[in-house]
């Protein structure tokens, strides 16, 4: 029954060998890693814009040179994310780029950070599409939450069913998204230039006499939210078809360009409509409203706008997994994250990606938006690390051309940086958290590496002198009655050594009378042992005999403790019996070094 | 830790020849087995009064014949049960009565009867003391369902204590509550024969118009819900010190003087005094409050009769864990009732009447008000079965005097059989649930006992013929990987049989490659077999293997499983390993009849 519903849901289970098929080509895979920061176009003007309005109307032209300030960084960022594609073919990503350049701890800075971001990613854009929903339609507000988790396990099944399948299926709205947007920056524009807006921009240049350079910074680093998951391409290098490298390549240059021009052609047509940040309606929709009215069209662009929120959920499905897989695999997460599920995807990766960030839908009641600042400087701390990694790697290596790469990386680093600090500077009761988090997870990273070291170390031999030793064999079999179980035991414990100990624990003189009588009829072969307990417990006087059997055998002989087991048909037919053998095992199997043995006996009624 | 708790909380263990020691004196028996029966005294004569209010307050002189045809009834008790006492002295109760002499189906009506009826009781009794506290505190009133509880908690946790401990304690309060009202009666009678009184009672034998047989029959059923508890020192005659039976008869006895006095004495005072009752203040705080105003002596009396209404659930403890250790000891219930705890007493009985009734209390939000003629109707039908049982005994074994003796429990059963009727047919709204419960208990019972006869059948060996026979062995290792624990476990396998096989899943050629190599150089002179999963999955070949060397070896061999297994120091770095070892284990622990033996390795880091 499980099994039906897996398989229905996720599909049949693959060979390894499909591996191979389940690439990516450059235009699916375009889809599935840039819908993350395609969809900030949603959203990233309209930042800007709200920060400025917080100095009057007349401020809002600053968003033209602010979006440019964007727009140029976004250009580093590519130029340098491309170089890092060609340094590490196999996969980068900033955990892998700050390790191999700058030491461990700081790739697991940059790798923890990375880790939450995606968590974040999904919890904050599930949460920003269903508030598109229920903008839409009001009467569902109440059901905010239970949306968003529908859409997060919607999301992740389509995950595990493997990438080309959803990327197939995920690809189709994201290119209708690149084509609406650009329809609407188009359309906007001839009407514009036909003079079919009366808006009331302020002048380019227009003095405002309450701005501050910290206003400035402060709507800049708002604006530079909209490159969040431009980073997922370079990470995701391994999901990509032959030639990986180059392919990743162009899906990025493809990524900025579209990106780039969709995030200034809506700053543009905002500034040129006049429009002001509204709580009621998206900067969006209001261009879009002002080019072509209430008519289908319109609904159109807000219905792909909301497709798309929800599905830059999906950039995280790629990257998080992969990116928990190389944690892995270097011992700072757990060995589940390296198990390929049956359609080859890192299930447990998006499994746990999944229940994570529900688990934040509810905690937050689906009111995320508070964490977008946090998620944004998560994504710039790796940003930071991984070009200043890069920039140790090109001083160290010193290619041919280095000069220039290093430059890039530079340029790239500090702006990064200078974002980074204006971040903390400017929203550091929005961010603080990542300052509780980051340790707390580092702490968790260190503490499972020392885990597997020890447990390695431990379990290390030496192949060379560490050969099997032969001893004896003493076996233990506590019995609590003559019934076909014991005798099974008794059968296989006679088997396999003459060294077999029966042993009853009786709690009165009657009782352990009968029982040495009818061992004795039965004569077995085996000496019986009866111990008593005045205390009514069966563990202890049996604890305390299988001890002094240790002290005395313990040298020569390994101790076997061989359980009669019989097994119930029905689950609930165990409330019947005692369950002492299984108390037995578990002191047993924590506290002492004798190996357990059951004798299982399956009853059929 | 968790070891010290229980030793404060209910002392150290007890050897089984202590048990002598903790049996009951007459003085403390009387206080355990009867707070139920005396409790009543409480609100049993309100009970009367509530019902003929319905006809006007004229009607209340009703209440005195009433109150003494409800005198009749426990006077009948009594002497019907002082009988079982003596006939059956190893402690008889309605159920062993009834099975004896009506056969094993009858007796379980009566004894799944009474086992409800002890967790309503508990449950009835806990709220009933609650409402008397939020009544003088109405500042707790919130916290109703809590105090229930607590006080639940403290009497089961007393309760394992062992009976002496517990008696020694309870036995002041309801000393107290005997000489409290007793005090009230006589000085209430005293002012009222002063003249003290002045009351418009209406006179016995006054007209009522509307008074009908139904009211009055209704009147006397809901009286007789003060004889609830009767029944419990003839369930109880095994906690008795010896001789039990003279010495569980003389308690009998004392109880029903005491329990007849009080009941008697309330109603008279009630009558005398013209009360009528009050949703806001009880028949007995009125009497209280006419004979000694608001005093010191008022608030003793109404604290006392607080606590007495608690401690009635202390009968329940007495009763309860005896009549399950019965059932269960014929099959009807879990083993588990059987076993003496720490403290000798039956504490599985003790913990699972604890836990019914808390769970009761939570479910009605501690209004358990409702569930008083359920409980009454619960305890007149094992009364009714246990009269018409001791008649049939009388009539089949005839000892001399037997017509005597049998017109008593004739008259007995016949006025109980009456008034289960009564509750039957006036109360049906309330007491129809016993019709659900009864008959699934009694399954339950039914399944129980087929089950334990099936199992014992099934394991069931002819100690004549059935001997120990001796085969050979065959033992297969999964190892996945050369480590310690491979290493130990091999060494074990070597020590026992030459027909071991290690086997090795492996997922693709460079990982199985390197394995065999290792192997080989290794060499512990054991064949590896590998596997190779195109699918990823550990258990599937493995399990396929497992089946093939059953098919080729089970007629000659038995086949162990050995599984190398380490254990991590703490509980969590469990989460770090993939744990394919349990699951191996619980799929063949589930399915198979191989033995499954695990070599334990104690990582110390």
């Amino acid at each position: 029954m499980v099994n039906k519903l897996k398989r229905f849901l996720i599909g049949r289970p693959m060979k390894s060998t499909e591996l191979e098929d389940e690439k990516l080509g450059k235009l699916k895979a375009l889809a599935v890693l840039s819908s993350d920061a395609l969809s900030s176009v949603a959203y990233g003007t309209e930042q800007i814009l709200l920060v400025l309005m917080a100095a009057g109307f007349a401020a809002v032209w600053y968003s033209l040179p602010i979006s440019l300030a964007v727009l140029g960084l976004l250009t580093v960022l590519i130029l340098s994310y491309r170089q890092t594609i060609y340094a590490y073919p196999t996969g980068g990503g900033a955990y892998i780029v700050a390790k191999d350049n700058l030491g461990v701890p700081t790739g697991l800075v940059a790798g923890g950070s990375l880790l939450v971001d995606y968590i974040l990613t999904v919890a904050v854009s599930s949460s920003a599409g269903t508030d598109a929903i229920t903008s839409a339609f009001p009467v569902l507000h109440d059901y905010r939450v239970l949306i968003a988790l529908v859409m997060i396990v919607f999301l992740t099944i389509m995950n595990l069913r493997g990438i080309t399948e959803s990327a197939s299926l995920l690809a189709v709205p994201v290119y209708l998204f690149v084509v609406a947007i650009f329809v609407l920056i188009i359309s906007g524009l001839i009407k514009y230039a036909a003079g079919g807006i009366h808006a009331a921009a302020p002048e380019i240049g227009t003095t405002v006499s309450n701005i501050s350079l910290f206003l400035l910074l402060k709507a800049f680093s708002s604006g530079c939210s909209a490159l969040t998951g431009v980073e997922a391409v370079s990470n995701a290098i391994p999901n990509f078809r032959q030639p990986a490298e180059r392919n990743a390549a162009m899906t990025l240059m493809m990524m900025g360009l579209i990106l780039g021009s969709m995030f200034i052609g809506i700053s543009v047509l905002a500034y040129l409509f006049g429009i002001a940040p509204d709580p009621k309606e998206t900067v969006v929709s209001q261009i879009a409203e002002s080019t072509f009215g209430r008519s289908v069209l319109y609904y159109a662009i807000q219905g792909i706008t909301a497709l798309i929120l929800f599905l830059a959920a999906n950039t995280a499905y790629s990257a998080f997994p992969l990116l928990a897989f190389m944690l892995a695999k270097d011992k700072f997460m757990p060995h589940m994250f390296k198990v390929r599920g049956d359609r080859l995807g890192f299930s447990n990766g998006i499994i746990f990606l999944g229940v994570m960030s529900m688990l934040l839908v509810i905690a937050f009641h689906g009111d995320t938006e508070n964490l977008i600042p946090l998620y944004a400087v998560g994504v710039f701390i790796p940003f930071t690390l991984s070009q200043l990694g890069m920039m140790v790697r090109w001083v160290r290596l010193r290619p041919p051309g280095w000069a220039v790469k290093f430059a890039i990386n530079t340029i790239g680093m500090l702006t990064t940086l200078t974002i980074t600090l204006i971040f903390i500077f400017t929203k550091f009761t929005q961010i603080w958290m990542v300052f509780v988090f980051l340790p707390v997870v580092i702490y968790l990273f260190n503490r499972i590496h020392r885990h597997y070291r020890n447990a390695a170390e431990e379990l290390r031999i030496n192949i060379k002198s560490d050969k099997p030793c032969i001893k004896g064999s003493t076996i233990v079999v506590p019995v609590a009655g003559i019934t076909r179980v014991v005798l099974n035991s008794i059968s296989y414990a006679k088997s396999l050594t003459d060294n077999v100990l029966a042993v009853y624990v009786g709690f009165d003189d009657e009782e352990i009378r009968k029982m040495e009588e009818r061992w004795e009829e039965w004569n077995p072969g085996i000496r019986l042992i009866v111990l008593r307990s005045r205390y009514r417990s069966v563990m202890k006087p049996l604890i305390k005999f299988i001890e002094t059997v240790e002290w005395k055998t313990a040298e020569t002989d390994h101790i076997t403790i061989l359980i009669p087991q019989f097994i119930t048909k029905h689950w609930w037919e165990n409330l019947l019996h005692n369950q002492t053998s299984l108390l037995i095992r578990a002191y047993l199997y924590n506290q002492k070094d004798v190996v357990i043995a059951t004798v299982p006996f399956h009853l059929n009624r």
